[in-house]
This record gives structure tokens, C-alpha cells and sequence, in this order.
């Protein structure tokens, strides 16, 4: 298959009426918690508080999330009452004395649980980026890219934040440059900085050289330093959704880039090489982790189904598709966007649910816990109705 | 239904066939090391393979095993010479300069991973302790004594580990009491030591006050401080398995002190609530994770069939209706015992899978991994012998 102008039009309505209408709505406005700031988001299948606790990821991705639809979408005020709410949040309490963020507070701020991650670091980096921009405020433009230049220095300091490992069996891990492409790339798109696409190309070099390997076909999640394979349970253990969320950003860049040809053809090869791993044949739908050579991976829950790895490849195979024209990419968004839409959307109450069987039947009905909340499915909903906006002005 | 005593005569048989036909020829002599010392564990359903690392705390474990098999069965000496094997890489490697324990390491000893828990700890005591025992030698069963002490110094001693969260909402988790219980009964049972008893009495004692509910009728897994129920996700979160493993060490305790009426009762109360919530109705088998309101939890693999449960269960059971006669303690035990070697035991290979999606279909076919080895499931096979052995004696 591939698709026509018209289809492509159907399914930019299609999601900006999802976004809009379903996603957007079954979390605001009324996780915005009036009393202490920041979001209320751990909620069942209908929107039932399951729990006030506030994971520090989610608070910022919320944050991104609505002042983004600010910036981009539409001028709503409530988006930006809601983005404040969860920017004097963040920056009020989710701070340790030591500079380092953590991971998850209470309510009302008081800390539970810091990490040896900085991802809640990338996620405010990118939430008061695109805040700075929608208020035009040059403080919060300075704390940003101050944060980012953390992230910058955590990112390529070993050793800087305590190990979970002894420095016997050294690795790399495709995360840090990844979601250092992601944060580069929204800190550029908002209130632009002069490092990002310097670095934005040593990370992806970085992933080129290290982690995709053309001779077996595929995208490691786990490198020694020079790249080879750590032939042991967690070295072999793949993630396919997480490589080809790699391989958008990849794709992103190419298309900022004027089409980069060498960029087109790198995130491709990813998507390809992991869509061939993570596809489920089966049942459909893609498989959480995979064994490189298909040995038992360490993770027992290994082949279910989670929402967020089919909103990577839905974005990726889109995009793909409007870089290339390649029908196979064509045919991949509507299998994965098929599966999606319809084993993981809840009909009933809006939103989609995380967590499937292998089988597609449901495991559990959350909407929002200590990883799940408004980001990988109102991301993908609005990065794919800004990819198609922008596609079918160019080709009317 | 209840068992006749010739039901219980081919029980005895069955357990024993499975555990000295089956089970432990699944991994001896073939995973002793006998380049390195230790155990190579982590196998696939075949027995190949899947890693060369060696897991801490299945290598006390695996220790053990061999040892309480000399002491209880039969005197083999490859099991004493496989005993060796394990002991002697727990002590020559799997100890830090600050005299924790490491969890994980590589085949030749090298420290990957150590953890803020103390569990290396409480499997190397029973397995030093089961050894010391097996070839009578004091200055092992001194060693075991010292690590002991060392166990009791940590769950006493809040904050001698470093914390995974901060002290802004304490609690206390019932692995600790339970693990502690278990560790004193091999240790008294093997080298004797006189402050067993007064210990096994406070950590029952913590049990009952603290984490059995009788309002509810439930028994949580965490709880605050003074025993009340944390409504936060985590702190909701039961593990029906877990709660019946802690059911018979107290049940194991009340036959150790001549059928103590007060414990048998503390023991069935356990087993019947944790029961109730654990057993799917729907499917069979026991479910892993539970919320105590029944909210979603946080783990979305929550409806999983584990082995261990199992194990736990069956000798949960057979222990209760070995002590009460109880004709529905002989019923689940017949449902759990059915259900789990009909579908967790390889009948191919022999041992058992370790991971069934809910409706009972292998999610992956590892039989030994950083989690999993010879330890739950030969347990049962030889308690369940043992118990039985001893009732048909005592009921001829």
C-alpha cells in the first residue's frame, strides 16, 4: 500500500481529533492540582486517582507536553496555566540540595526517591525550554539551557552520579545519546542554543558507530566501550520500540537538516533492522525486549505489549515514509497504527491503556503511574499531526 | 476431598521421584564449576548455556541445597564434593573489602553488582551452616555464626545499608522478619544456636502485630511504622506467594514446638487470607501481585504466574493439612500441586519454566537466571518428602 494526499489528510485529521478530543481532555484540566502545583496523573481507566504521589519524569514531560500544544497548536490559555503549574512545581521542589533531581515526591513536594539517572534533568530541560518560549521569559530560558548544560555534564562524565555497577564490565547505553538528540532538539526548536547541533551530531555518530551493528541487522541497547557485544543476559537484551524511538530522532534531524541523505539512510536502517526483531509475527503488535540471538532474555514479562514503544514506531514509520515515499514504511504505520488504535485505546474513557498480554488482551487498567502519564501518546498524536501539516502543505 | 494415608504414601513418592529423578539431575553434577568453583546456573529450557555469571544469592542457595540433601537423604558424596564447590567460591569471592556481600559476579569472581539488601547474606549463612553440618566442622560453623550476627545486625540496624528511599515515608517490609525466621530454623536445625528461639519469636511476633490484618483479612507486604496501611501504590501492593511462604515458617515453627496451637492459627489465618487473594479463579494458579484495595498496581506483569508461588503454596498447604487434618487445607493443595505440574514442570527436560503469561501459556523458557535456579522448587520436592516421611511414620 501507500498512501494518497486524501489518506494522508484522513489521518492528520484522525489524530488531531484524537489528541484534541480524547488524549488531551482525559488528562487536563483536571490533573492540575490546584493546591500544591504540579499534576495529579497517576489515574485508572477512568480517570480515578489511584494515587497523589507525583513521579518528577512525568511532571516534566506534562509540562512539555501542554506548553508545546501552546507553542504549537492553538494559544490556550488553560495550556499555559497548566504548563506554569507544573514549571514552579518542578522547579519549587523536585530540586535536592546537591543540585541532582529527584525522582519521585509526595504531594506536596516533599522528596521520596532520587535516582542514579538524570532523566528527570533532560525531561525539565526540555519542559522549561518550551515554557521560556511561551511566555518569552529569559530567566527560565537561563535555567534551561543551565540544565542542560548539567545534562551535557552528566552525560559525558562517568562516574559522575553513583554506579549501580562495579567498573568491571564497563559499558555504553544507547539512552544517554539518545534522549541527548531529543533534549538538543527541543531546547533548539524552542529557545534555540548555540550547542546543539554540534553535539546532536557527536551523539549520533556516537550511536552509528557503537550501537548499529548492518552485519547482524540490528540496534544494540547495551555496548562495551569499543562497541562489542557483551555476550551476557543484559548485554544480548534488546529493545526494539526503545532503538527505533533512536531512529525518529534520527530521522527528525535529517528532515531539519534538508533531508540529509546519510541520515535518511542511518534511521531507516534502524527502523528496518528493529521493526524485523520487534514485530510481532504472531500476534501483532511489538515485543518489549528481544535476546540478540534470541536466547531467553532476563525479563520474564519480555513479550508483552506496552503502549509507549508503539507510539515511537507509529511516529517512525510516518516519518519515514514522508522522507522516502517508501511504500514499505506506508505499510508499517498502518499495521502498527492499526494494532495501537485498536488493542490499546479505551473507547469507554478516553486514552490508551499500557499494558497488554503478549495476546492483546488487557494485563491492567492504568492510565498513569510512576512511568506512564500524559507524554509518549499525546507526543506521538502531535508530532504526527505537525509531521502531516507540514507534509501536505509542501505537497498539496 | 482429604487424603487417605495412601494418598499421602504416593505423594511421598512423587515428590521424592521428582526430586532425585527430575529436579536435581536437571542441574547436577553438570553446573558445578569445576574450572572456577561456584555453580553455572543460568540455563536455558535444555540446560544450555544462557550465561556464564554466577548469581549470589542462588549460589548460597544452591549450596544449601546440596548440603540439606546429604544431612536429610542420603549421604552421596558428589552432592558433599558439589557443597564444597559452592562454599568455597562464597568465601573466596563473593565478599567485599567492607564485608558485604556481592549479588552478582563473573564466572571467575569479579564483583558486577552489589545491592542494598543483605539476602547474599541470609542464603550464605543457611548454606554454611547446612555445610558445616554435612562435614562437621567447627570453624565453618563458626563462620556462619558471625555472618548470622551480621544478618541480625542489619535488619535491627535501619540505615546501616545504604537507603533506597528517604526517610520521608518510613516503613517496614515483612521479607525482613520472614527471611530472618528462615535463616534462624537452618541455622538451628543444622550448627544449633542458642539465640534462635528468642529471635524467632520477635520476628513472628513482628508478623502478627504489624503486617497480619485480620479486619481485612489480609497480610501486607509493606506497612508504615506502627503497622498501619501506606495508601500509595507501593504500599497497597500484596504478594500473595510471598505472605505464604512467611505462613509456613510459622507453620514449620508451631511443628517444631510440639503443633503449638497459637501459631498453627496465626499460620492458617495467613494461608487461608492470602489465599483468598492470591488463587485466580479464572485460570487457576496464583497471580503475583495484588492490590490490597484491588487498584492497579504498579508492576504491569502483576498477573503473571511465577514458579516460587507455588512452591510456597504447595508446601503451605500440605503443612497446614499435615497439622489441622483441615479437608480444605487438602484441597488447594491437590488445585496448586495440579496446576503447577501440569503446566510450569518441563516434562522434555524435566525442572520447571519459570514464567507463564496468566492464562497458563510459557511466557519464556529459561530455568535458571539471575533470579531463578536450584532452590524454590527442589526445596519444596525435599520439605514436602521430608513431611510427609514424617507423618507416615508418626500415622501409621
Amino acid at each position: 500500500m501507500s498512501y494518497s494526499i486524501k489518506d494522508l489528510g484522513t489521518l492528520r485529521d484522525f489524530y488531531q481529533q484524537q489528541l484534541l478530543q480524547d488524549t488531551i481532555p482525559f488528562w487536563f484540566p483536571r490533573s492540575i492540582d490546584e493546591e500544591f502545583g504540579g499534576y495529579l496523573l497517576m489515574r485508572d481507566k477512568d480517570g480515578s486517582l489511584i494515587d497523589d504521589d507525583k513521579a518528577v519524569w512525568i511532571q516534566g514531560r506534562a509540562a512539555w507536553m501542554l506548553s508545546t500544544l501552546y507553542n504549537t497548536v492553538a494559544p490556550e490559555k488553560t495550556w499555559l496555566a497548566g504548563a506554569k503549574a507544573g514549571i514552579d512545581f518542578l522547579r519549587k521542589y523536585c530540586f535536592d540540595a546537591d543540585g541532582q533531581m529527584f525522582f519521585h515526591v509526595t504531594r506536596d513536594g516533599k522528596p521520596i526517591r532520587k535516582r542514579r539517572y538524570f532523566f528527570s534533568e533532560t525531561f525539565a530541560t526540555i519542559a522549561t525550554a518550551a515554557y521560556a518560549k511561551a511566555i518569552g521569559d529569559e530567566e527560565i530560558a537561563a535555567f534551561s539551557r543551565e540544565l542542560f548544560s548539567k545534562c551535557i555534564t552528566y552525560a559525558t562524565t562517568p562516574g559522575l552520579l553513583p554506579a549501580k555497577y562495579t567498573d568491571i564490565r564497563p559499558g555504553r547505553a544507547i539512552g544517554i545519546p539518545m534522549i541527548m538528540i531529543n533534549t538538543a532538539q527541543q531546547v533548539r526548536s524552542t529557545i534555540g542554543d548555540s550547542r546543539c547541533d554540534q553535539w546532536i551530531d557527536q551523539w549520533i555518530h556516537e550511536i552509528e558507530t557503537y550501537f548499529v551493528k548492518h552485519d547482524i541487522r540490528c540496534v544494540m541497547e547495551t555496548v562495551a566501550p569499543d562497541g562489542s557485544i557483551i555476550d551476557h543476559i543484559d548485554g544480548r537484551t534488546l529493545n526494539p520500540g526503545h532503538a527505533i524511538e533512536g531512529a525518529w530522532f534520527i530521522l527528525h534531524e535529517a528532515q531539519y537538516r534538508g533531508n540529509d541523505p546519510h541520515l535518511i539512510e542511518l534511521g531507516c536502517q534502524m527502523l528496518d533492522y528493529m521493526w524485523e526483531r520487534g514485530w510481532d509475527k504472531e500476534f501483532g503488535g511489538f515485543l518489549y525486549f528481544k535476546d540478540v540471538y534470541n536466547k531467553p532474555v532476563q525479563e520474564y514479562w519480555q513479550d508483552m505489549k506496552f503502549w509507549w514503544p508503539h507510539n515511537e514506531v507509529i511516529i517512525a514509520t510516518l516519518l519515514a515514509y514522508t522522507l522516502t515515499g517508501n511504500d514499505r514504511y506506508a505499510q508499517w504505520h498502518k499495521m502498527v497504527h492499526d494494532y495501537a488504535y485498536a488493542h490499546f485505546h479505551d473507547k469507554e474513557n478516553g486514552e490508551w491503556f499500557g499494558y497488554l498480554h503478549r495476546d492483546g488482551s488487557l494485563a491492567q487498567t492504568a492510565k498513569g503511574n510512576l512511568y506512564k502519564g500524559p507524554f509518549h501518546l499525546p507526543r506521538q498524536e502531535w508530532y504526527c499531526l505537525q509531521l502531516l501539516n507540514a507534509y501536505l502543505k509542501n505537497n498539496p
